[in-house]
């Protein structure tokens, strides 16, 4: 792989460190664990998905949906992002980032405030699917990724939505997640300031489901939805 | 402004579309108002911040702060993106992106399930900050942007940790709004399907906040925290 440092084998339930899935900065805090990376992966709604135009970034959000270890993104056939990963391209280099706050770390200092948060950072290179079973799985999994278990209860796409819809694929290969968790951690000479210390933990899940006015009576909340 | 496109002077309140902040898809979702981009911007916690290193993207999570019409990135010196921005750089271009998930949208049709969601995506240039006042009041930004109000409660920086800390900052030039609001979208023929259809809105805010342990006695929970 591109950019492999020389470190022995990697066990295969790990993503082998590269240079750039080496943080320069709190290393402690990188890991390559797949495990770990797959729930954090699972726990996203949006990614935000990296491409170069015109030599500039562009940083966008986009929902994906992960089989195995490829991610999925889908598009219209005519945004721009998948305009470039054509059959006809070489691909597009991408980087796509996924990141969870779960706190809020307020220290006695400036200085040593902070948030807990899990992030996945993918390098690779996207291309477009064109094989009709893998866009089904992975259309599939883009909606089950949104609500487990929601493509099996809604109407797959037709013939014309399938058209309009690209579907691009970046393999897991060149990833790695960073988390900070734990407490504050300010200066022993700070713990005495008169100044509130602690964490104040994001709320997480979802409010109670609104059914759309339309809807046909009788048609109850799923299941997968009544766990919150 | 480079990639301006034809469009008559707007109003100071909006930001000027140009080319790259004109979506080619549901341009009706995009908005370039002033106070708009604001208020979404004013409530993330974090950024997600891309830039070229070595020809490829790289997006990484950051915190970020807003004075007005800048905005502010800091982190370690001895951190990579940083680094390319010194004093002596012409700049590092980047795209800066903010994005919110309000709801989920389920609708009858795979092809309509979407997401509720607000996102500011800015272009532009980044350069580091060296003017001691405007470092000390981005770094209050900072502190201040996770809780309104927290930068007057802690211990500023002292040298040791103003010496350890780069400050780049980014000016809201070219930046648009984009958003999804609203309820299902399906295809009239769907709607006698019988798949329950609806929104689910994820949830916002902060659990109760968690005092360290090691917090004075004493010392209350401030008002500031108390709102949730």
């Amino acid at each position: 792989m591109q950019g492999t440092t020389g470190t022995p084998p990697q066990h295969t339930d790990t993503y082998p460190p590269t240079d750039r899935t080496v943080p320069t900065r709190s290393p402690d805090r990188a890991a390559y664990d797949k495990e770990l990376v797959h729930s954090i992966l699972d726990e996203g709604y949006v990614c935000h998905l990296g491409f170069v135009r015109d030599g500039a970034p562009v940083v966008l959000p986009t929902l994906y949906g992960r089989v195995g270890e490829r991610l999925y993104v889908h598009g219209s056939t005519g945004s721009r992002p998948l305009r470039m990963t054509g059959a006809a391209d070489p691909g597009l280099p991408v980087c796509l980032t996924v990141t969870h706050v779960d706190a809020l770390v307020l220290a006695r200092s400036a200085f040593h405030h902070s948030i807990n948060y899990r992030s996945v950072v993918v390098h690779g290179t996207a291309y477009e699917v064109t094989d009709p079973e893998e866009r089904r799985t992975a259309l599939d999994a883009l909606v089950d990724h949104v609500v487990p278990g929601r493509s099996r209860d809604s109407r797959p796409a037709d013939k014309k939505e399938l058209a309009a819809t690209a579907v691009i694929r970046l393999d897991l290969d060149e990833v790695s997640a960073k988390l900070r968790t734990g407490g504050v951690s300010d200066e022993p000479e700070d713990l005495g300031l008169p100044h509130w210390a602690g964490l104040v933990p994001l709320r997480k899940g979802y409010e109670a489901p609104v059914a759309d006015p339309a809807l046909t009576p009788g048609i109850a909340l799923p299941d997968y939805l009544s766990a919150g």
